[in-house]
């Protein structure tokens, strides 16, 4: 539709009509074919009226059920504006990728842009045309159970995916390929104070600035069409009523002219936050905030026009909400097809494919992070006597909590995987105890009492199920164990306290252990966890994460060989809950324990934990040995036009070609502000023959020095600058420039 | 000395004696009579010419060192400028009190500025002038080992310790009583991250005027002669650098015109901070944040000469600092006694008497806090037979890391205490286990191999040391467990990740339990520790902190009830490590487990650990029972020049009377910016006699309700607030009111 004729309709629209278009309800309120829906009206308090008027939906998708609600929203809608269809869609519609903790994990932005492309063309088949994806908060804290869905702790790192995601599924957008993305939190909150959900974010701008902003922004210059609020509230002001935060700085700072929606229900839990008095004054709030969309709560559909009547909103602000709504819609091509292509066919045709899920396999074979391998022990001979043990093993609850749409019985279990490798002679399987059998985490989950029943066994049953994964491991030459959180334990809302493996497991563990036989243990997880008291107990790590619908496949891959794990941690493994938050690109402090000229005691430090994490950012072992050597500059000074090549040479000694990702980092040794230790610049994946060595090199531009120093501005400052390449961020080449100001 | 005297003096001095009075020195610089110290200065790389010229000295104390190296020091000085003497006087100079987290749970401010008089007299006696006391940062981490030396989490409540700590010092200063006090860690070093020594601080300005600078700025309006810059940066700047905090909010706008003094080194430690690239430009950016005196750094004394000289400062910010240097030493009277009356007559009259040994016992037997009283186990019956057991049972150890001058010989242990109570056939005392064996934190506390051999016990040892208790407790009625952490694993640079009891003492508890006697546990700790897993083992529980010299007295006064204790909790005690920090006046979220209409997994929780602590700010139990009821305000409303009378009845339904800490706390239900879920605001000290109801009454005024909002001004918001009275944080005793703008 041309912009003249949009800005006609929504001149045509009357103050109900256009409250309508800044709604946005869930599919419940829509299934029903009455004229008007009681049950769920009520229960959030908006008049029937409302609903009908109503401009999108949430976490409605498949063909048949979106279609039937479009045909019927269009037929009752005066100005057949057709209804926006946004859902949960984080990691893959139906075919389920892994989570994106282990995306991260991958460094590889291209290959992730494709897996949001194939996303979206999954997802638009089903008549879904916005995904709240990425989502792109920066994360230091795996107490908190959302790390799941974000790449990592590095803004730089996060800010490549979140182009890369964005970009994947907003492809091809104005050809009527792709979706719309919204990204999501908007802002900080990965930030959420002692990793408790929903809690308080507070920091100084410095610290927003350069650390926590970087990735939506990176969106926002992607061309996102979409940006949710956070849930937190921001140094004292809720992310929902932050006008600072939407108005100044994502729309006229950073130029965002698309859709600003809230989280779910975060308009009226303004009220909750204590910032205002009623939902009235919530709505009044929000919007100021810019905010278009209320997600979930009775605040605009109810308090919009007695805002307007009594003069406390002027109709421009709400005709410039409803104006980015409808603008949307005709980017997206609703008006001139209400379903954007949706249907059965093109369902038969896209979800979980052939081809979806070999590139779901490719993408969760380079998830995998390998993290301890003791004397080669993998990957695994297939002729040997394998025992597959864990509550793991044999599940298909690989696609983790906010894989809303994926179907677990599509997955591809770790068993299944197992006996394409393995005779089954070979083989034995057993769970050994269940997943999770924690009274608290299952009450808190809001898993009832009857529910809880299939969860926990009874002490006979505990000792059957340990008695058959003894059995089972007696005679093996080699147990892999598959131990890890449930799917419960992650996601929005799990935030957790102890972060080792559940307690039924680690006595699994020890049973087993006592066989001496060698192990291989496979973490399935949402987050980091504390692995330091078991990793000296198995012989090989690896991290799986919730791998997704080919997370079987992904896991046999490695351990047999099929392929050379090339994952690298894009977040620390913390070496204990009480060193949380950590990071590797934490500040400098005065007194450094690597540097500091005090005592062993009076330096920055814990006197009962090592200062370092257990594995560090960028951290991952490969089948093949690489070794990184002769860094050097063509020259050790650079103006800001400047820039320097750096070189680095990297050795395979070993028989097995592989792939690296050769990081750079920089450190900024004085700066106006106190800058971080080090901090991730660039990075290359490439691969690496067997027995061969090969040059890598990187250009340091001004660009990679810049940060909002302390007037605030973004600028590089003159002075010297360390430089670090190496295969994690504890690398220890390291060599030296400076950036001189004329 | 008259100022204008004063002033020509200061005129007189050459560039390199004012720079003499701007460094202070330890006192190893002074301790040799001869004219040249080549050691210390070599290894700090100061010119002997300077150190000569050293205007301060740093914990030297007793009348005859001080009187000596003042006299050698006079003797050189051409001016006659007495040296200024400071030192860590934090919690008593040879009369230890308990530390400061334990006097912050007596919530009796008049008795501690009464104790910290007294503390004054002491060491004015053995020459010391100024006291590095008190530490007023806000705790809420007990990860960090100096939460030992604050009064804890609250602003109010510190503030008001605050101000009584640094009046008792200076009680009469004019009158050449007291000792100038020095606060520190100006500012925010409480909120170092992760709990971790040193470790940057960064939060919004909000979150810092409200919380984390009341009670430094309680000290400035208290006349507060010093301050102490901290180690830590805050918000991308370290305070030594900080020029917006020590210039503009300290000097400007709080009026502080007192000598500025750097924490230990500090100075220098800006170039490990990265923000100045050696120590000239250290020099002259602690220079330009008004610090007046470099403590132990070379900077100021080999950088401010070159300075002047290049003109990057001026002759004149020189001279403000030295003008303050001189002024103190002036108002305390040095230029006419530069002993100020230290003589070793003094001490034999001042140190440790009978008075202050009293005092002291009075003040520890109100720092202990009951946690715990099963079946009113306590107090216990003299002529049973009790077993007392456990590393700190028979020890001197009792005052904490930061009593640098008391000494342990003039400790009461608690098994010298109890032999006062309990005959020598009905007590049997034994060890049971050492009190730190874990070698990871001996190294780390810097303790020699060989040192460490006295510490870690051999598996035979260990064995019969446990035997040993389990002998003396078969044949008890009840046994007194005294456990805790080690005086190394607290204090500066004891920042710790596992907060349980020591592994060892917990493998005694154990052994002890399967006797099944009642069990009565006593804790030595610098911090809250996480006590939730042996809550349950034992019958009573008394948090007695580093109790003191007196130590011993106060925790058998408590146990044979020669004292109903009425100790209260100045810092939240975590079920866990994962929930920190936590505080009981946190920020509102948006999804509250209390109030929210969420299911039960999707609030702001942890879903394996309870969102609440073990043991909240303000809880402590006594041997009287006590109700609160019929809260009541003598009316609804109020504007900003009125107030409201709230009363509370109290009733003491037991034998025994006691004393309360009625505690009232006032929540804004609805901010400019996000208010914490309730503050303190007052709180009354009252007898409670046997088998009475009292009534305790209240004044809510305007001040109490004014905050730094939206635009940072401090200023009540009219509107609805909750008001809560009761006997700690989580008292359910509620009533509403409104502030009216009329």
């Amino acid at each position: 539709m041309q912009l003249k004729k949009l800005r006609k309709l929504l001149n045509e629209l009357t103050v109900t009509e256009k409250v309508g278009q800044l709604i946005q309800l869930s599919g419940e309120f829509f299934e029903s074919s009455n004229d008007i829906v009681v049950g769920p009206e009520q229960k959030l308090g908006i008049s029937p009226k409302i609903v009908n008027l109503s401009g999108s939906v949430l976490n409605v998708a498949g063909a048949k059920k979106t279609r039937e609600i479009q045909d019927r929203y269009m037929a009752k809608s005066k100005h057949h504006i057709p209804l926006l269809f946004m859902a949960d869609i984080i990691y893959g519609y139906k075919t389920i990728y892994p989570i994106p903790l282990g995306l991260g994990a991958t460094w590889n932005t291209k290959l992730i842009r494709d897996a949001y492309k194939n996303t979206a063309s999954e997802a638009k088949a089903s008549g879904v045309q916005v995904a709240f994806a990425p989502m792109v908060d920066l994360v230091r804290d795996p107490r908190w159970g959302r790390v799941l869905e974000s790449t990592g702790e590095d803004p730089y790192l996060n800010s490549q995916f979140s182009s890369s995601m964005v970009e994947g599924l907003q492809n091809g957008l104005n050809e009527g390929h792709g979706m719309a993305s919204c990204i999501k939190h908007f802002a900080a909150y990965g930030a959420a104070e002692s990793g408790k959900e929903y809690n308080t974010t507070d920091m100084s701008e410095y610290r927003l600035r350069n650390q926590y902003l970087p990735s939506y922004k990176a969106a926002v210059d992607s061309g996102v069409k979409m940006v949710m609020t956070s849930f937190n509230s921001l140094n004292g002001v809720p992310a929902t009523a932050n006008e600072w935060l939407m108005k100044k700085v994502l729309r006229e700072e950073w130029g965002f002219e698309g859709v600003l929606i809230s989280d779910y229900a975060a308009v009226s839990e303004l009220v909750a936050h204590g910032i205002a008095e009623d939902n009235r004054m919530a709505t009044q709030q929000a919007l100021k905030a810019t905010v278009d969309i209320d997600m979930k709560s009775p605040c605009y559909a109810n308090e919009l026009e007695p805002l307007l009547e009594n003069g406390s909103i002027s109709e421009e602000k709400v005709n410039e909400a409803v104006w980015r709504v409808l603008k949307l819609k005709n980017e997206l091509g609703l008006f001139e097809d209400p379903y954007r292509g949706a249907s059965e066919q093109a369902e038969r045709h896209e979800l979980v494919s052939k081809k979806r899920r070999e590139l779901a396999r490719k993408v969760a074979d380079r998830a995998m992070v390998l993290l301890k391998n003791q004397n080669n022990i993998l990957p695994l001979n297939k002729n040997q006597k394998i025992a597959l043990i864990g509550p793991y093993a044999d599940s298909q609850e690989l696609i983790g909590l906010w894989a809303v749409h994926g179907n677990t019985k599509d997955v591809i279990s770790i068993s299944q995987a197992f006996r394409e490798h393995v005779t089954k002679q070979n083989l034995k399987i057993a769970e050994g105890t269940n997943i999770l059998e924690n009274k608290e985490i299952l009450n808190n989950t809001g898993i009832s009492s009857d529910e809880q029943k299939s969860f926990v066994l009874t002490h006979e049953e505990e000792s059957q199920k340990n008695q058959e994964a003894i059995e089972a491991a007696k005679n093996a030459d080699v147990v892999v164990m598959v131990l890890g959180e449930h799917t419960l334990e992650s996601g929005e809302a799990g935030s957790k306290t102890n972060l080792t493996l559940p307690d039924n497991q680690l006595k699994l563990l020890e049973k087993i252990r006592s066989l001496n036989k060698k192990i291989v243990l496979v973490v399935i997880s949402g987050r980091p966890l504390v692995l330091s008291n078991i990793e000296p107990q198995v012989d090989a790590i690896i991290q799986a994460w919730f791998p997704g619908t080919e997370g079987g496949h992904a896991v046999a891959d490695v351990i047999f060989g099929g392929f050379n794990p090339s994952g690298r941690l894009s977040m620390s493994f913390p070496y204990s809950v009480g060193q949380l938050p950590i990071y590797y690109n934490h500040f400098s402090t005065g007194r450094s324990p690597e540097t500091s000229k005090h005592s062993t005691r009076y330096t920055a430090k814990y006197i009962d934990t090592p200062v370092k994490p257990l594995y560090p950012f960028g951290f991952g072992l490969s089948y093949h040995h690489a070794i990184y050597s002769n860094l050097r500059l063509n020259k050790k000074t650079m103006n800001k036009e400047d820039n320097i090549k750096v070189s680095v040479d990297i050795r395979n000694d070993s028989e097995v070609a592989g792939e690296e990702t050769v990081q750079l980092y920089i450190r900024d040794v004085v700066g106006s502000i106190v800058r971080p230790v080090k901090e991730l610049k660039s990075f290359k994946k490439v691969a690496l023959p067997a027995n061969s060595t090969i040059t890598v090199s990187f250009e340091v531009t001004n660009d990679m020095l810049k940060f909002y120093g302390r007037d605030l501005n973004y600028e590089s400052e003159p002075g010297n600058f360390e430089i670090f390449v190496g295969n994690n961020s504890e690398t220890d080449l390291k060599e030296k420039f400076s950036l001189i100001d004329e």
